[in-house]
């Protein structure tokens, strides 16, 4: 039997073209969330029949997003008025009294390879581009990211699928190019507090000759990022073309990630999973990588923390999740080695932004009290990488690297980034502290590193830059009785107060042996 | 190795009780999302730490909600105040001026539990229990709904995770109790347009002297549901003592389920289903036979239309979730019998919730004009549950239905029902109307379900009441080129125009064969 369609073309389109409304910035930070206001009487509501937290698209001149519409009922808006959130209003460029046009979303056909993958059907490779074009863009909603990270938790991805998954992270953002040179960087996989060893690594590697162009990420769920770290020493918000001028300069930077866009699906996705807590290896794997090779790396060491209370919690999860990061690595020509590490307790003294940077100091200055673990690890990972990239020979990395420490080469060039960014300004201290005391003598014999994360994020880490714990004690330290295990550090009296009230609901957080 | 604490007790516990703000209702309406707006700079965001899009707990007196936070960076508060959602101030029961204390929401344990089924672990019966609990009152945000729901889908539920789902959604609402009297119920899985079969099976059961007292939900993607078009008749929003004096005085009613907490939960989960599209067998199963169980069902007779364009796509996916249903109802002691029926085209004439009732209306008082399939579908069902009863013979079932149709009892019923509720009115007529044409003459071959009732949507239903479609051709009808196919109903020019324009777009929603 032939089929042929039954209606009758119309005379003429019917429709004119998408109804426009007044933009007015109404001064709600929903982060990333785009968010239009209208009144339920405005004549786009009535017209188009749009209903309350539907999908719309919104579009002012070249530019175009999609946002969730809630209704306002009340005094908020005129009915020839849309409102807007910060990040809307930011994504369209407008300026107020702009006209916005607004129109339904058609249905995101991508979606179906989402609830194929739920169902057990394997992404093709135009799939994840296109589930990942239209993540960057905004076309997804909070729950279909959410069903995309459970899809890939739920049905792991595959060596191929996650190689598609990487590419396509990074080729719907912009990308690093640097004409043929090596490239050398670092990641540490799952944060363990105060392991900010980059910004002695890059500047072991950038004063030894070599090329590191650093691009970090702020906290999503940490006390600190390397971003926010450094951001208490110098200015990271960097362009792409001040990106270019510092290294070209000095060998490398040490700017944040954010105000570039290398792979920034990976923003919007790594929210999404760490709101879930939800860890899948290809999503992991795609993360790190992404941004990487966006970033035109050549050579990349990372480091993987292994213990109890890190992301990473035994040997046999390491070897395997490594085995996926070097297969996919090599998939883009990255050479790839990754380097397993004691997670067991926090690295160096301090865990926040101005803390961890005090760490970061004294490491380069080489200051009696800086703390060797940070210092040891940072060389082994410049070690690691200098012989990775062939600037070092095999077994020789380390010493190099140590003696670029040990004769202040690191801490000049370090400080000459610092100046190619801005300048290097002095850590703050923070005005509240309050130590934290051992109930009896013993002998240091666990740290959860979650729970002392916790207590840093408490006290106001990182946005309260000068937040944080700073550590006093070791695993295997013999503690007396009343002596210090660490002191919080706040801003305000309420975030220390807010801080010491978790600590004593907690005091299993640290624990001890017998002396 | 023996371990004890490390931290001593602080010597008073140091923070105070949650901070309290001055509640604002700021007239944004969210549908049920639970939004609170504060200043960046309130002390509450200064002493606790709170950051945009966190999770808060808000209390006031006894009652106790969770909330997204979203900064406002502006002049929409003053520092002393708490802006919030209307769904958020009616579930605090709040009025002007009320104080609210603002805490930290501590992690949702529950969500382990669907972290374990992504990750392909059983959920246990009491894992149920909390998540359910935990969807019931709020605490799921967006995200971790659409974790559950996709962990449901990936990770399918078997025969007793449905039950104990089943038994959970129950449970976290309120019941109706009926003394030990038989308790009937139908309910169609799976909506296909204009299928409004209960208010006349709810009139015949109830004149043949049985008890059904019917709540249904209002539409959530389709152009009505069954609350959406008696509301267009008489009064629906019953609370429980209502429904109970109109059933003692009638035998049925025909009330919105929402006006009551019969499963709460599913109202929920449901909106994120069908925002995702995504169907598990186990939430379908779980969905409608909690609501039913919670109304106190003893008998219940299903209809499941089956068709190319409609929720059930063949006799084989029929058979599994009919076995299935009727599995999980026999648990709950509820006698349940599935039937299957057409579902390849429309039934009635009417698609949106006035037009809708005009087709009830005309079968109900018998006119000549009114459609035969939806009189027949609803004798049938009225049949089917009679017999399950057993307050038919076997295979009279339909016979007594028809009977109580035709010679006029049921209309009479039916008006008792509707003036008991309130009163019994006309529904209205749209000003706006056009009709569609066939571009040709042929046969009527095909109707996509789905495309027409999004038709009458976009033509303003079921907000819109007289908006929808009006069929006027039928699967095998024969009809002349320019012949009227439907007539699209609207009450506005804008959203006359919206609909006709998707249609030019899918001239290929209805087909037709060679005459």
């Amino acid at each position: 039997m032939s089929l042929s369609d039954a209606i009758a073309p119309p005379n003429a389109a019917r429709a004119g073209p998408a109804p426009a409304l007044r933009a007015r910035r109404l001064g709600i930070d929903t982060l990333d969330e785009t968010v239009l206001f209208l009144r339920r009487d405005c004549p786009v509501c009535r017209s188009e029949g749009f209903e309350s937290r539907a999908t719309v698209r919104l579009r002012h001149g070249p530019r175009e997003i999609v946002a969730t519409l809630y209704h306002v009922t009340d005094h908020l808006l005129g009915t020839d008025e849309a409102g807007l959130s910060d990040a809307a209003w930011k994504r369209l460029g407008l300026t107020d009294g702009d006209r916005i046009e607004i129109a339904h979303q058609p249905p995101l056909a991508s979606m179906g390879a989402v609830r194929g993958k739920l169902y057990g059907r394997r992404f093709s490779e135009e799939e994840l581009r296109a589930v990942l074009a239209d993540t960057a863009v905004g076309r997804y909603s909070e729950v279909e990211l959410a069903a995309f990270v459970a899809a890939c938790s739920a049905r792991p991805l595959d060596a191929e699928e996650t190689v598609w998954l990487t590419r396509a992270m990074v080729d719907v953002g912009d990308r690093l190019t640097w004409d043929g040179r090596k490239i050398l960087d670092k990641h540490s996989v799952g944060g363990l507090p105060g392991n900010r060893t980059t910004p002695i690594v890059v500047a072991i590697v950038a004063a030894l000759g070599q090329v590191m162009p650093k691009t970090s990420s702020r906290a999503i769920t940490s006390p600190a990022g390397t971003a926010d770290t450094m951001e208490v020493l110098t200015r990271v918000d960097l362009d792409l073309p001040e990106i270019r001028r510092v290294v070209e300069a000095e060998g490398g930077c040490l700017a944040w990630g954010g105000g570039v866009r290398l792979s920034p699906a990976d923003d919007i996705l790594i929210r999404v999973e760490r709101a879930l807590d939800l860890d899948s290896q290809g999503q992991l794997v795609g993360s790190v990588l992404s941004k990487k090779i966006a970033a035109g790396a050549t050579h990349l060491v990372l480091d993987m923390p292994v213990g109890p209370t890190a992301k990473v919690r035994s040997r046999a999860a390491a070897a395997l999740l490594a085995q996926r990061l070097e297969q996919t690595a090599a998939a883009f020509g990255l050479k790839t080695r990754v380097l397993v590490s004691d997670g067991t307790q926090p690295v160096g003294r301090g865990i926040g932004p101005a803390l961890e940077a005090r760490d970061v100091l004294a490491g380069l200055k080489l200051d009696e009290q800086a703390p060797q673990d940070l210092a040891d690890r940072a060389v082994a990972l410049a070690g690691a990488v200098l012989e990775l990239a062939e600037a070092a020979l095999a077994g020789q990395g380390a010493t190099m690297a140590a003696a670029a420490l040990r004769d202040g080469r690191a801490w000049a060039k370090f400080q000459r980034i610092c100046e190619a960014q801005g300048a290097l300004r002095e850590p703050p201290l923070a005005p509240h502290r309050a130590p934290v005391l051992a109930g009896r003598a013993g002998r240091i014999a666990l740290i959860d590193n979650r729970r002392l994360a916790r207590v840093a994020k408490l006290a106001g880490a990182p946005e309260a830059k000068a937040a944080g714990v700073e550590l006093h004690q070791w695993l295997g330290n013999p503690v007396a009785a009343d002596e210090p295990l660490f002191t919080v550090h706040a801003e305000t009296p309420g975030e220390l107060a807010y801080a010491l009230d978790y600590v004593a609901a907690n005091p299993d957080l640290m624990q001890l042996a017998e002396g």
